[in-house]
């Protein structure tokens, strides 16, 4: 399996942000801001996998986050310090929101596991 | 002729996520950045009443925008108050980014007036 991420200097910020504007693509960024690496089915339970991989290509795509292939499954990782050096505080701003605004902490909680 | 227009405390993050990552909307916010009030033909020339129409609506229903009419046309203006109250710092991220981003200045050029 092979799959493409869009090289630092090419990630756009209409991606990112059309990307972010999901509420189960904020869940996955905001679990995924603690830094590690996590398995596409440890972040998401009860969705198709349709869905999932909809989700992890519209992030991938974007430039968000890196899925890279391990065993039968892929892991993901958020691609912090590329979109901090393109885009200075935005990914700060979208995770200060997850984590403090009331109404971006309730769309974010329905999808968590 | 009533527009609506959410409340501040009723503005939700994927909504200006997704209103944001649009690159003709990205160029509308751009212009709307210098704090005044501007009337809806002069910030985009060349695009189609129903094409303006559309954004001018994703704009002000997340929330990004005020749309006041004026006699026979509405002025736009950026709610940059309301927006730096709910999600501290990602606006003036956006904006930093269409200033400075190479890639996200050339986005914005293309539809500039």
């Amino acid at each position: 399996m092979i799959i493409q991420h869009p090289d630092q200097n090419k990630i756009r910020l209409e991606h990112v942000l059309a990307a972010l504007g999901n509420p189960m693509r904020m869940m996955i960024v905001s679990v995924l801001a603690d830094g590690g690496e996590h398995t596409c089915g440890s972040i998401l339970k009860g969705i198709s996998k349709s869905t999932l991989t909809h989700h992890w290509r519209v992030l991938r795509d974007s430039g968000i986050i890196w899925q890279i292939p391990s065993g039968r499954e892929s892991l993901l990782s958020l691609r912090r310090d590329d979109l901090d050096i393109r885009f200075p505080g935005l990914l700060n701003a979208f995770l200060h929101a997850a984590e403090c605004d009331e109404l971006t902490k309730g769309v974010i909680r329905q999808f968590s596991v």
